[in-house]
């Protein structure tokens, strides 16, 4: 079985390049940690397979919170709010990190998205 | 004292937006699964004064490497290779990870490089 980390990011909100880098960084470690408590297993398989990363995007706020809803009740989630010291408003939502877990199975809601 | 991850990208490459923020995922948990073995006080501070993150570059690949053999003596650092899947060729060079660490000590290394 394959496994991944999925981190789906807002595109409406003019982020630099450095900025998205560093807010998807964030979402990878806070999923991370969240499924290193939750499905050891999954995270140990997905570290000894080369620690498989897509970052995605979605249009706006709604379809984040929209996801995020969804797959939270399934994979260890985390949704990153922005501290709001450079680019972009105090506690705006730039993106979630999903997983790691099965890859088919985080396909299931994330296999539409576009690379972003 | 304040705390922070810094991640130096290479600039030379043409990776995509989203090729970068995968890359420096990768480079932000290596660095800090590196850190939590050398220095967990230090990714307890950061983790409870926000995880401040910065993300930098640098011209190339000879530019990168000289700062790599500077900062392994003395931070817990990750040079990220890419899997070559995409974009780019397989095994090259992409970014590093610094720490978290003490953000003056960091920045007597990275501190005159510009922001992504």
């Amino acid at each position: 079985m394959a496994y991944k980390q999925v981190i789906v990011v807002r595109a409406d909100l003019g982020m630099g390049k450095g900025k998205i880098a560093a807010q998807c960084a964030h979402a990878s470690v806070s999923a991370l940690e969240k499924a290193e408590m939750e499905n050891p297993g999954d995270v140990r398989e997905w570290k000894e397979t080369g620690q498989q990363k897509s970052v995605l995007k979605v249009a706006g706020k709604m379809e984040l919170l929209e996801l995020f809803e969804k797959v939270k009740k399934i994979f260890p989630t985390a949704l990153i709010r922005d501290a709001g010291l450079t680019q972009i408003a105090e506690g705006e939502m730039t993106c979630i990190g999903i997983g790691p877990a099965e890859e088919r199975e985080i396909d299931k809601y994330t296999g539409k998205l576009k690379l972003l």
